[in-house]
């Protein structure tokens, strides 16, 4: 069937080498990347007029009409319960910031790659053409029915804030927006065990995030729910605390929530006597501010390519070392967290992800390292294999005994 | 690589034969229906660090830069211009009218496998929330950033007209309902080799549609366009003329482009002396009708199961006897246009499917047939593999020679 089908794909006029076809020198990640990175497949046959008379009209018909007697039996016959809509604006595109829908497609893309091959869980990525929060909210209500989850991407804070809470308000499906959670649960489960390493508790612990953004203001909220003892959370302008007049709405709860010791000032100076700096700004931190924290410190410098404190200087005074990046010990990657808390939600038809089954995924992650527990090796590789399975199965259970799964 | 991952889809809790799992007899739609008919997958490796830098952070940032900056290499790097949106609002789903969104899911799933399988073009089914015409173009718009194409699916009349049109007018991609052209080309094909049979040219026949809705509107625009020397449409009340006062505006537009012969009343009387009976009304034509036509003339009664004439009455009058049944020889089925239009549109870039490229389309399906036409196949099967490749390979032809493909 179809063996002699034209795939646009291969008909390819440019270049195959760089984006100009211009002399620009050869790079891999161009030649990667041409034609994209994903396809849909069928997963059952259509060999013959009767695979087609079942597939399609007029076998499907009886499906469709089951699915609208009892809505719930759309999970068992359709896609829905194993997709995620991967959804952006892009505005917030890694490193780059707000670079317009499609040229977020490559980043959701890959996203939706990484859904698959870790999680097992089918993701479409959908680019819109608007930035407006009530707009965003709108669309992906509408599109809700076709999707059993919707993964938020590089949306840019406040907005994100706002846009997960509405939408997570309006349905009934899983709304999670990965650069909050994700790195705010792998960031946990990489604290977890440098706590274990140490002979800590997380209660024993202040930290100091370097970052209001979307990952801060989530990595603050997550790590105090899980029980640490204080955070105070920098932006451009220091540490967010209650006597400042010039917060933004998301700043002020986050001032109300954090910063137990009162500190106010500059990041560098809250980090005096510190346990744990979370680097999510990208930003450059001085090596004597590195300096003056607690012993047996902890150094999560995740900005990428550029840690806010180089490995070498870091591991001068920290006991723990990681970094967001994959050529250094202790990678903080989201990927560790969101496949497998999708494929848990998904696998259970959670309504929702709760801070129980965030908790969840973070100490089975945690989990994962073991016995094997070093300073090097606080949090697993992206390529473990035990990392995903062990991820949805905690998942499943949390979900489960907080009564939001539905089989 | 995730070769333990739990797939949400095996651990089905439920039974695997009919949907009640309450004593209903096995059905194999059902089975087959079981965790939905297709998948995502990656056409790029992730097997380690090296491969995820690649396809993901860092060496994504490069590619996105680049469509930032040169907006039309979305097309060479993503998989944007070989994937097609299949839209639905659900309300005018196979026969079984408004059903919702989700209800309506296996039918957009059964669709996408159809334009893979076919025209080896990914497509998403995208089932929405809404009905309303004004929110469905806003949201398509929306989407389209992620699209290369918009084929809109099973919107009932007069809505699916508006729609489409306003979304043709506010989008640069290919957008196409494919209950109207698809039907229409695929009729236009068959018509063509039956004239040829029968030694006539288009110019000398006069059609009967029954049927206003979406298809028997294309249809009839599209056959007259295509040189059908007279077309009358009816619908529940008879046949659509300048003299009734109860139009709806898409109707009262059809009663000034076709029935040049003025007529009135019944369907039945329409079809004394008529040369072609079109049916995708799903009513029945009285025996005594048929038998009123002229001679040699054709019958195509595409209604589904029931044909509005039992082929076995056509053949008493009619020299070809086409239905939309695979069970008949001459199945008037969409799958012998909607891939090879699109996937020629996409080859080209094409901003929109023009009637010149529907056209083109007819005459390549038609020519498949060749010089193996008989009363019995004056339409190609929808498995000869000689239908998609010259679909496409017309279709971008004659994209390029109006001037709307982009590369």
């Amino acid at each position: 069937m179809a063996a002699e089908i034209v795939n646009p794909r291969s008909d390819s006029s440019t270049d195959h080498e760089g984006p100009a076809g211009a002399g620009e020198p050869f790079d891999p990640a161009f030649a990667l990347h041409r034609g994209g990175k994903m396809a849909v497949q069928a997963t059952v046959p259509i060999r013959d007029k009767d695979d087609l008379s079942l597939a399609y009209t007029p076998g499907v018909a009886k499906v469709c009409s089951a699915i609208a007697e009892r809505p719930e039996l759309v999970h068992d016959y359709t896609w829905k319960s194993n997709v995620v809509a991967v959804v952006t604006d892009g505005t917030a595109v890694l490193g780059l910031g707000d670079i317009g829908a499609e040229a977020s497609l490559p980043v959701m893309e890959g996203k939706a790659i990484l859904f698959k091959q870790f999680g097992g869980v089918d993701a479409v990525p959908i680019a819109l053409a608007t930035t407006d929060a009530d707009e965003i909210v709108e669309t992906v209500v509408r599109l809700a029915p076709s999707f059993g989850g919707v993964n938020l991407e590089d949306i840019s804070a406040p907005r994100c804030f706002e846009i997960e809470r509405k939408l997570q308000e309006r349905l009934d499906i899983p709304v999670f927006h990965d650069d909050q959670h994700g790195t705010a649960v792998v960031t946990l489960a990489a604290l977890r065990n440098a706590a274990k390493l140490t002979g800590r508790t997380l209660g024993e612990l202040r930290a100091v995030i370097s970052g209001a953004g979307a990952a801060g203001v989530a990595i603050a909220k997550f790590l105090l729910e899980a029980g640490l003892g204080d955070v105070a959370v920098a932006d451009r302008k220091g540490i967010v605390s209650r006597d400042r007049d010039d917060l933004t709405p998301v700043k002020r709860e986050l001032a109300e929530l954090t910063n137990k010791a009162g500190l106010s000032g500059s990041l560098e100076s809250a980090l005096a006597g510190a346990d744990v700096f979370i680097g999510v700004s990208g930003g450059t931190v001085p090596e004597p501010a590195v300096a003056s924290m607690a012993p047996n410190s902890f150094v999560f410098a995740m900005a990428n390519p550029n840690p806010e404190v180089h490995p070498d200087v870091a591991h001068k005074y920290a006991a723990v070392v990681a970094t967001g990046r994959s050529d250094y010990p202790n990678q903080i990657n989201n990927v560790l967290a969101f496949p497998g808390i999708f494929a848990g939600a998904l696998q259970v038809r959670a309504s929702r992800i709760t801070e129980g089954m965030k908790i969840a995924a973070a100490d089975a992650l945690a989990g994962v390292v073991g016995d094997e527990l070093s300073a090097a090796y606080v949090i697993p590789s992206p390529f473990d294999e035990r990392v995903a399975p062990a991820v949805t199965a905690a998942v499943a259970a949390a979900a489960r005994a907080e009564g939001v799964a539905r089989r």
